[in-house]
């Protein structure tokens, strides 16, 4: 089991990584969690696989635990579905000193935590991440919330789980287009702040898509690795933590208006990189010949390197102008002075980004 | 103008108190804050008295004001009144740099407070409280949240106010039973901690009961640093604290049994500080002498001093069960041992608390 501490303060909290955690998530939590009970939030898919080895190492632990099965799907990561949680934790008397655990992907990891922000104004919170995407992104940094039909994670809080299980096993179930979009977010680490990772994960790629357990250990450890360092510096992301959302800007405007869960996340964002790194070279602030190595690589992991046919400069800018990364009526754009260098910039005027967009 | 700084670090901010404030709005919260745009947030009946002279010194100062108005009571203090809220930011494309006023009562401002903590994970606050019982209590202390069916204050969060603007004026216009609950957390304030401040209210009584502004002006400032000091030593309800909450065990469970907005919260928590208070003569902690000093008190300030007639202990039992005082299993009482000094405790059995409720 590999182990790294997610440095805050009085919320740090460590990330375990491993083969087989999710058999062991009782041992490793009665150490960490002064509660005597747990809610389990979850989805059917996931339940499928693992509710029951999660809930039999929880209860041979002690812990007195129930469950709650949202239904399946970033459509469902509404304030509606979220308030399921509440009805749950409520029918079961849970107390102030619960905790929540989230076992699935993203989805389910934001509206757990978010739940656990505002039960009783705050209980303890656990993360189980299901999905390739979940363990390396929305598993680390506190980020919590759901969406609002007119934009997504628009209503949530920040806040800190007590631990994160990382068992890489579950990847083994886990969709083949699911796997590619978790991968988005591994090579953005690279892409980012990370050259010397970028530079593995090309030598790694086949070797990753072929899910070897060593290989996605120390995949996901680096990712979380070169999360967990940008969070620290920038818990409530005043400034540096915005280049997490390399590629989300163009990305977040293609999945609202595709509708969401018709691109997954990653998708969406491998395509928002692909613009993202467009726009730089054209500035003069990205080399010309990283353009086609990051195409190269993306489309190795199974990745779009484009946004959808026919999705016009008009639909973009609706969905970016409502985006959270608009700062006093300017748009904020995080782009790259070279492969390992992302900066966040609003240089960039609405004109030049709508001559971009066209084109 | 009488101003006080709730001391709580970097989250720090002053409580302005005096007359015709609101008509100074926009000049005080111009330095206070960077936001171009205010969404104001309040109800009907508010509305028609105050929110013109509000919106007049906002815009005069500066800043694009935005309103959304909600339906007035307790009864909509949920899930889906709360919506509303994003609904309008969202509508009127309020971004991360917004400021959320709330104009109102403890409702408003609890549920506009707690939409400012989670729109877009945290956006900056200001309460303009106008209930005597919203300017002692709720505008001091950071707690915001909403009810769910099965319990008060169940979904929420902890998140201080930039800055708290109370004009003492506001009051003329309150109903006297609402002013009548006010007084009961201002009685409270010197049953718990400052016996000088009891001794002061029954000297005073009659000319607050008149609504003179200087005494009025007076008891607000009192209480508010009383809870100042409090919450100041103890931000996130750990320890000393959970005093404030003297008679709102047996308080919140009138409330849910009658349904809420039934009787008013202060009602509930004056009938329920006399339980706690004749529970307390029962254990030998408060001497007998002051149980009619402080049902005298209540009695001058309009309040009710005992339970629902025909409310069964067993209904107190049910609603107090699932009270967010419950810590592993027992219950948590606030009581006194003498005037001016409250205990937390669990050393009431669930016996003992049974045999009292239904003598």
């Amino acid at each position: 089991m590999r182990s790294l501490e997610v440095d805050l303060g009085p919320r740090s909290y460590p990330i375990w990584i491993g083969e087989g955690l999710i058999a062991q998530a009782g041992e490793c939590l009665r150490e960490r969690l002064m509660s005597p009970k747990i809610m389990i939030v979850t989805n059917p898919v996931v339940a499928g696989h693992y509710l029951g080895a999660l809930r039999q190492s929880l209860e041979g632990a002690g812990f007195v635990v129930s469950q709650v099965v949202l239904p399946d799907g970033e459509a469902y990561k509404t304030l509606e579905t979220w308030q399921l949680i509440f009805d749950g934790l409520l029918a079961d008397k849970h107390g102030r000193d619960t905790t929540v655990v989230a076992l699935g992907g993203g989805v389910i990891g934001d509206m757990a935590g978010f739940a656990a922000a505002c039960y009783q104004r705050g209980v303890d919170f656990v993360q189980v991440p299901t999905t390739l995407l979940s363990q390396v992104d929305s598993s680390v940094g506190g980020k919590t919330g759901v969406n609002h039909p007119a934009g997504k994670n628009m209503i949530g809080a920040f806040y800190q789980p007590k631990a994160v299980l990382i068992d890489v096993t579950v990847l083994n179930t886990l969709p083949v287009r699911e796997f590619s979009a978790g991968l988005a977010e591994v090579i953005k680490y690279g892409l980012i702040g990370d050259a010397a990772f970028l530079a593995w994960l090309e030598e790694h790629i086949d070797r990753l898509m072929a899910r070897e357990s060593a290989v996605l250990i120390e995949a996901v450890t680096r990712s979380c690795e070169n999360k967990a360092r940008i969070v620290g510096l920038d818990e409530r992301e005043q400034g540096i933590r915005a280049t997490l959302n390399l590629g989300h800007t163009f990305g977040h405007a293609i999945e609202a208006s595709q509708g969401y869960g018709q691109w997954l996340h990653g998708e969406a964002v491998a395509a928002g990189m692909v613009m993202a790194a467009k726009l730089s070279v054209q500035l003069g602030w990205l080399a010309g010949q990283e353009l086609p190595r990051l195409v190269r690589l993306l489309k190795a992991a199974g990745l779009p390197i484009a946004p959808p046919a026919g999705m016009a400069a008009a639909e973009f800018l609706k969905y970016m102008a409502v985006d959270k990364k608009v700062q006093q009526g300017r748009i904020r754009l995080i782009l790259l002075k070279g492969i390992g260098e992302a900066v966040v910039t609003d240089a960039v005027t609405a004109e030049q980004i709508q001559t971009f967009l066209e084109a």
